[in-house]
């Protein structure tokens, strides 16, 4: 077999077969097939597309590129939940112990804040200690005594991915359906989850702008599941405003604190909760997602998911203290009012914008290397409807910098559109997209 | 200006305008663009295609990577012609000084052989003491004293087409309309040509296997040559068949010489006539390409077309008397005749068959480091509608290695194909694309 002739192959639109898909992602993996030869093969993929097999192929070759964890001593269904980013999606953070305390084990790998998202691994190691980089035999621990850990992506699992995401990221194959999907499979089966849920953002502050690219990736995802024998499914969620009331990394500790709680706002705790009946669902334990989320209802209402997550933040190296007083935890030194200008009702808040604008304060990443600053960020006071008046304050901007306020102000006035007429918010989920 | 964000916009079916394009080939051209990030815009350029704009500004940005040579001391129109390569195509040794017989000046940079087709710089170097590595000053010198002068690609001469082709070839995006054009282009113009005819094959033995193809790559180098403000024309002719009687290098110096004294095959010598009359005409030597094949054939009839050949021979060091009595040059030691199977008439001799026969017996290269051997080949005994009785001879094989002898001449069994019906061959010419 020629790399070149494979190339070919798929530029002129066919179909690559499990051994010629196996020959080129190991070939990359181990540096026997060069980066401009696989960028030409990206490129081809990008343009004429693989059909199901293929991604399924292509993401068990990346698999296979590296370490798999084998958690096959842990007592319990394994599911995890994996969202396509957003901003100020912090459900991880009160999902993974509701599903925990409800009986399940979350294995979960997470990623840093790029671009306008932000990252579960920044958020968490916000609270002082906090630490991400457990060993396996610690993380196997964290899944048996509290039912949940979390940790970030490892050097020797799925390096294809790795090394393929750094090549996509500068020859302009990031957006494609089967290479997306096998990408994020790779590293969440490789992580040893039985089951998967997946949250798909849609619109402007998601990577999938439009409802289209949305459900074309959820029926990739949920057919390369089928075609890995896996139980998956796919929630599309609207990210066309942010998700709760707080953006930034201890600001949405402190969120979901509050959610994990019992006082959490009502579109944040519902979506929270219709991803935990679908886990359970899919883990065996519940037959079907509705009654999956009565239960989680309950496990929350009772406080076991917030007893779990305080034993995790312990487990993990966390200051416990920050977490029960979160007053205590990191905060930024300056804090702005965004005033409205204008009479009228909010008509939209852009997450995309507001994205940008944490990411101005700090709260994020413009490049990897960047280091985020853990209390910095964005609250909003209004929502999607509300009647304001000139003068009122829309949200807060909280910086330690008055250069990165003043600009994160600029790009936040633009975010508010205010009309005449504004509605309330339509629902979070949008679809659901399950397997036959 | 990001390459990423170029290659992003050509992925999306964009138009890049003159500054993105001189960015993207100054870069990679000076090692400031990686190849990964090259490959993957040429693999987009093959998908998404250029509009003639983008190409004649690739071909300029081309022809500026490197040096372009000064011929504006030489008297006389510059014009030039080239093939895009076949089986017997000898044409520039004949067309050549049959040109600068008639009055232009042909500054002609030819290639070598690689795969199935020959190149004229192993066949003039396969007479004795022959030398194609001519200075700048000897080009020229060469085009003022005999007319004409032969050359090899130049280092320094759009060095960014010689990277290119190298990452065109291992990573799929050779076969493109625009990238063809601007490669040839850039050469041909750089070297000196004002004006140019295009000998586009088509068929088996062409590397434009359809007439579609053939067409399209000759609007595109008819459109290019207008972008550039060059008088340029294009013949499409017939590349299923070998051109003429004999294939390889020496056997097809002596070939070229029985042409130049008149004895030449008539085929060979009509498409020889129609590329000098199209040659005169852009070279504004004579009104149309009719009258100019009128002069063409006074100058090939009287002698003046041999002598200037002769001429040139001995300026560029070859043995003339190799020349004069080519039964003294290079011959193979080993001639084997292909003997006729079955009665009938030969309805075929597929070119790209006889090709790969003459390259096993050495007349060509697979790889770029092979050496030729200048006295091996074929020599063709029938034609496409003769009849052929068992036992008659239909070629001669001539090699210096038995083993390579009987394996060329197990391909050449399946290159003569004969039936009950066979018609003599239809015109050489098929088409010719000129500019409005």
């Amino acid at each position: 077999m020629r790399p070149v002739d494979l190339i070919i192959k798929k530029r002129d639109g066919g179909v690559l077969s499990p051994e010629e898909i196996d020959f080129l992602v190991q070939g990359f993996a181990r540096d026997e097939i060069p980066d401009y030869q696989f960028a030409a093969l990206l490129m081809a993929i990008v343009l004429k597309g693989m059909v199901p097999e293929e991604t399924a192929r292509l993401t068990r070759a990346m698999i296979e590129s590296g370490d798999t964890w084998d958690l096959s001593g842990v007592p319990g269904p394994l599911v995890d939940k994996h969202s396509t980013g957003g901003v100020g999606d912090k459900i991880s953070l009160i999902l993974a112990p509701l599903a925990a305390a409800c009986g399940l084990r979350v294995p979960m790998m997470s990623g840093r804040s790029l671009g306008h998202t932000g990252g579960t691994l920044d958020k968490l190691e916000s609270i002082p200690g906090y630490r991400t980089d457990l060993s396996l035999a610690e993380f196997k621990r964290g899944l048996e005594e509290v039912g949940f850990a979390m940790i970030g992506q490892s050097e020797t699992v799925v390096p294809a991915d790795r090394r393929m995401y750094a090549l996509r990221d500068v020859t302009g194959t990031v957006e494609s359906i089967p290479l997306i999907t096998a990408s994020i499979m790779s590293k969440k089966f490789a992580e040893g989850a039985q089951s998967l849920v997946f949250d798909v953002k849609s619109g402007a502050g998601a990577f999938m702008k439009s409802r289209d690219q949305a459900r074309a990736l959820s029926r990739s995802l949920v057919a390369t599941g089928a075609g890995l024998g896996r139980r998956v499914a796919a929630l599309i969620t609207d990210m066309d405003r942010p998700l709760g009331k707080k953006i930034g990394n201890f600001l949405e500790v402190e969120e979901s604190i509050d959610c994990l709680r019992g006082k959490g706002p009502a579109d944040e705790m519902d979506l929270t909760f219709r991803l935990a009946g679908w886990m359970l669902t899919l883990g065996g334990l519940c037959p079907d997602p509705k009654t999956g989320e009565t239960r989680a209802r309950e496990k929350l209402a009772d406080g076991s998911a917030w007893k779990v997550f305080l034993q995790n933040v312990e487990f993990q190296g966390g200051d416990v203290e920050s977490v029960l007083h979160p007053e205590k935890g990191p905060h930024a030194r300056i804090i702005r009012p965004l005033a409205a200008r204008a009479e009228g009702r909010l008509t939209r808040i852009d997450a995309y914008k507001v994205g940008i604008a944490s990411v101005i304060l700090g709260a994020g990443r413009s490049r990897q290397s960047d280091l985020v600053l853990p209390g910095v960020g964005i609250t909003l006071l209004k929502e999607q409807g509300d009647a304001v008046a000139p003068g009122e304050e829309l949200c807060l901007v909280q910086g330690e910098d008055e250069t990165k306020v003043a600009e994160a102000l600029r790009v936040l006035e633009t975010a508010f559109e205010t009309g005449d007429v504004g509605s309330a918010p339509g629902p979070r989920v949008l679809e659901e997209i399950t397997q036959a």
